[in-house]
């Protein structure tokens, strides 16, 4: 037990009139949303590289916090393990997720890179044996090194893809090993810096090649959980190939992936690509590959991804809607890939962020799962779509008309179709009734 | 012959010294580039609606211009189409483009619509005897009437769906009819102003099954032009479904179109899917669906597609070097999909927008031939990617390596691969010296 | 009576447990808040322009609202008055605004359009006898007129400053004869559409001296309401000179009018000059230029100024806080500058819209309220800032210290002040528990 | 003599149709331009920090490059200055600029860190003696060190502003010391992350004392050169108090500084506010406060300050046509605040960038003059203001005529202006003419 967190409790659920800064006032794990407990919709996991790894620097300034665990060795990384489960208890969260760089060290070699992390992983295992958090998903970065800053798969030398390869099946056997529920590869490098050097078809074939290689290992080594691909339209790169989830679906139906792969789907990077979080989700839904989510928020008026705990109940309800219409995630959850921020130097800021955050979840899921039950809302959308119910709609969508008999018809029946309300306030006023 | 563009004299190749406001000082139409003329190069087209329909309104305010064809009448569309043919002859410019809503007048039903098309579609067919310009595109403006408010294939009414395709197939045979090269479709309003009443993938179904529509019945009617998705991210709708190039492959291989349909790609549209324009056509070129392009350019400050003409050289000479680079655009061409300002009252104004913008992309043609001709800029980006043309590069990219055969050569050859200088400012001092 | 809203009732406030769409669930206009009606802290108004004037139109479609007062006579306008007096009677609203070309028809000659804009507004004043509903504000159009196509006051010709002074005359003077608490600026056209032909210094002293010859005329006809300039950064311009508070605050001091004018912010406004609402309202409560509100949104992913109402407490507390700090708004008020979007067709979305945004509005306003008399958030802000409060603090605020005493003091002291934690995600935490 | 630049030849002009990638095509310091040689129009000047401190971070990964003189000891202080004016004399630029964190490392007190500035500055001085770059401004880093985390002059803690005091009298005192013509302030804390924690009024007061503390104590240690603030509306903070040109001038105003104090304007940061850069040197040419530039160019795509050279002469020939028109910019000059993008590692590459970005300025230099000096452009402009240069037009903008007055004008002379060409097209093919 160290003492990091001295002097703060356990936080628990009180309810909504609390007034404890550190207690949950709507999250409560076992309460019964639609037929399944809260903690088995949201599968809330908090993320080891904001929380743990992040100094609280920006591009014009450097560390801001002050952790006992920064530091280069193992000693250092076991340190930071220790504190790592200690949150996970006081949040009482069912799990986290990590990067391999984040939990250990890199070595003078790959070799020692990934020794560090085996050795690491193994203390989590430990730990995993009297904590009940449990490993939501795991990744390698491969773009933090100065090797990756071209592109890991797809860099121009075929030297540092065969680098990242062996490093993804370093972690993905570790992520195997410690019942991980889903592997995430995030391709921040995987794009470009100026198109004036960059050949994008030789490196989407590339990018294509690498994710083979995964889908093959991970069949190999018995990997049972999700592969999700995480889009990003820029930042760090100036354009990324996994831009958003619509370009991915034609990634993965160029290759043949898409069954094999889905989307981790996180709310800034739907706002860097110009969508709300919601769309993202409904396109991924309609197109079998949404796979867990990335929960966080952007800053309105940066065109960063900053990475902030989500903190507005309307917007939340709305993708929690999504979600819940798909069925839920699955094997996927709620990873909060979100830092507080470099001026939240206090310990407690840890809790702050994460309490919120996850009521803010709750809240949303209530809120969601309201508008269902209630049905005014859906039975407002299937209306509007009736039409298409008929025997002439349902012959049209099966392909039994063709353009000239539409055309007939509309002479033969002077067809001449009136446009009705959209009824966009009536809805959005519905909505909040609900949040 | 009208007296709308009295006094105006045709533009012709002055060159580079000219200081003629009107006359062209790069576009020479004849001139040899890299093989080919100038013009057949560009295809360089007159869009009939910004130039002839466009009144000079904005959100603001209303009507600016002052056009004796402004009217609902055939006579007026008469008059327009006169003054049209004057102008592709002022400018000696080898393409046209409509909507059939641009040319003619909506009538009290379909079929008198159709008809004022079809009479105006004859008009243009008699002065194609006497001028050189041909149709580069057709297409149905499925967007401006109220019926389209929510869709047109989109819409949740099989009715609006009916009219639409019933629309498309006058316009189609039309564009066959007068040896169009291609046929357009632009979604405008394909897509939704908001989630909450939105059914996405219903929607999506629906849009396929009118593309299906319209191939099948050109394959029927013998056109043998391109039919070609113009992707737009949004406006008028929040969010349109053919967002950007990637997605509209995405939705293409979706429905097994991928091998019958190709883009048309204007600047714009990149731009307010936040990418460069140069990206767009390297995505679609390596994508095999590169088929035209509608130049122009957005008012960098503005989220408006404000349609101006392009007028900057480095910018467009990227762009050429990705079409030289594709071989070309074939039946493809450069529509100016651009509209001079609402302040730009003067008949001379719409020589003035044409003139610049014709020899920006003379210009830009020259510029990205040049940088071919001259090859340092392209053995550059090829000595970058020379490790995939290794045996063991190609070995890899053949999928002939297994994670585990990577990861045992990193272990065995302690493999630590240094980065290379990218050489960004070089390669953009390069691309500057012939701009 | 006219029978545009049959059926409809009047709305009342019925709590927040009623399913009733037309009731207020949060508005409730006696109720008091601090020691205030709710409705003395809000004054909503209904604006004139986009309730009854705005035609559905967008710039890729035409009018798809269907509304019997839709035409150029006076008839039409005094029908148009009927309804509006209708719809504010249904609201129970007690304000509206205006521009002059809202609500007459314009003339052949400036003094036949001033002539109309007095017939309605006397009718306005008959229907004031019986209605409650007040004016808040008055305008004049100097923007959809292609007379203005290059700005009114900061046109480059001076006949069309003239023809704005003298338009601006006649509404004033209605505005004062109507007991209108304010008049507002709005210059749309006060910019330009290229820096090319723009001589930028020119414009700003046109802009001044129009603003001067306002202020002495309402002076010597003694309106005693606020005048009222408006920012917003672009559209329909490029640029336009009142960007935003701090920008228009600028402009006040250069030209000695800080005293005589104060802003009217829209929120959308503040959203595309990339700033939150909530900051241009602090900006202009810490120069003391707050004037009044016009309430609104934005859709987040599009670069228009999309005029939506209101739909999100979160938000609007933050607005909502900084108003009650400020002291209220005095004469000023919150004016829907929204419209429903054009696909709500029918009566009844007019009522929608409005009943949604005053139900936020006055949710909003109840948790900032709540906030301020709860008083933890304040307390944890002062004591940020405490350190100033110190005798050594206030003398250096004071001007009593020099560069060379505070260097003198670190080297003395040896001074190395160390950084507290900003707290941001706990003070957000905070906030979320009032909305 | 270092070996970085090791094999690297002087850079001379060698004229437009060199291929030599590192020699000058259109930068002939010597040529006269306007009657003054170009180098006295551009004052070029190499920026320290970019140049010799940037480690080819980004927020994803670390340092990229590989320098002698990365280290936290005075000796690579040293060595990074050997090198430093190693790469001036090798570009033979007349200026460099610096922050005193950039040449050398902090020390354990203030004390200690001022006199470390103070060992380089000497080092400096003596180069000096036999290199021909001068200093073109001197600034200090109030950004980097976590005490600043919360702002220097607008800190909540008064102990922070005394510090940062402390810190800029050294530099200023080097400054003048050096001979340096200006001293920048930028303000990359001067804001906030989130309203919640923040004063506005209060952060406005104490960053005006500040400012007057630096004012007071140049004129007391006899500095004579300007005083600069740098515009900037966000990044690194959410948002910063110098938002443009515009916001800074209405600061200056308001605590009477306009005479004191002009502005330095970076390209990128014009951007990131939502201008253009030609747009932020005609405010401030029309406020009287145009001091300096800030050389670079944002990535279009990036909502980041991306720091690139500038490389287009389009643009950058309209910004020069600013300049020119202001009498050029006196003491101030063009700091290349450009870095070489992170995958540059190469020694080479620092020169590339540099050398590119000369050749921009000086072409755009040479092209603006050509403009000006044919006339026919700025002929353009004036004829469309000539109507305010008429004795009535002169009689208005002097405050000889009231409201009253122009409404009998009107009334009289039914006047009714009538719109004219704003011939943005023309104007635009105008100045391509050039470029
Ligand atoms: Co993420
Ligand atoms: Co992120
Ligand atoms: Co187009
Ligand atoms: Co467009
Ligand atoms: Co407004
Ligand atoms: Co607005
Ligand atoms: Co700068
Ligand atoms: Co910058």
């Amino acid at each position: 037990m160290t003492d990091f967190f001295k002097g703060i409790s356990p936080v628990k659920f009180e309810g909504p009139q609390s007034s404890n800064p550190l207690a949950y006032r709507f999250y409560n794990k076992d309460e019964m949303v639609m037929g399944k407990r809260m903690e088995d919709h949201i599968r809330p996991a908090v993320a080891y590289w904001h929380t743990f790894a992040w100094e609280g620097g920006d591009p014009f300034g450097g560390r801001t916090f002050d952790r006992p665990w920064f530091g280069d060795s193992l000693d250092h990384a076991r340190l930071k393990a220790d504190v790592a489960f200690e949150l996970f208890d006081l949040l009482d969260i069912p799990f986290f997720c990590f990067h391999d760089r984040d939990i250990a060290p890199e070595g003078a070699s790959l070799a020692e890179s990934n020794r560090n992390v085996r050795t690491i992983a193994e203390i989590f295992a430990r730990k995993m044996e009297t904590s009940r958090t449990r490993l939501l998903w795991g990744t390698a970065n491969l773009f933090s090194n100065r090797r990756y800053m071209s592109g890991a798969a797809t860099n121009p030398d075929p030297d540092v893809f065969v680098y990242a390869a062996a490093q993804v099946k370093n972690v993905l056997e570790i992520t195997r090993d410690l019942g991980g529920s889903n592997y995430v590869l995030w391709g921040g490098r995987e794009g470009y810096e100026t198109l004036l050097n960059t050949k994008i078809g030789q490196e989407m074939d590339q990018m294509a090649r690498f994710i083979d290689l995964v889908i093959n290992h991970a069949k190999k080594i018995g990997f049972d959980g999700q592969i999700l691909i995480e889009p990003k339209p820029q930042e760090p790169s100036k354009h990324q190939y996994d831009f958003d989830v619509a370009t991915v679906y034609g990634f993965l139906k160029k290759y043949g992936f898409e069954n094999e792969v889905k989307c981790n789907i996180e709310v800034g990077h739907a706002f860097l690509a110009n969508h709300s979080f919601e769309h993202e989700l409904a396109v991924a839904s309609s197109l079998g590959i949404l796979g867990s989510v990335d929960a966080n928020r952007n800053d309105l008026q940066s065109g960063w991804d900053t990475d902030q705990f989500p903190n507005s109940v309307p917007e939340t309800t709305l993708a929690f809607y999504q979600i819940l219409k798909n069925g839920g995630l699955g094997k996927g959850g709620f990873n909060f890939d979100a830092k507080v921020r470099r001026q939240s130097l206090d310990p407690a800021d840890l809790l702050h962020g994460h309490v919120g955050g996850l009521d803010v979840l709750a809240r949303s899921l209530k809120a969601a799962a309201a508008i269902i039950e209630d049905g005014t809302y859906d039975k407002a959308v299937d209306a509007r779509y009736a039409g298409w119910q008929t025997p002439e709609g349902q012959a049209i969508l099966k392909g039994q008309r063709s353009l000239d008999d539409l055309a007939a018809r509309v002479e033969k029946e002077n067809l001449d179709p009136q446009p009705r309300s959209g009824q966009q306030e009536y809805l959005e006023n519905l909505i909040n009734r609900f949040v």
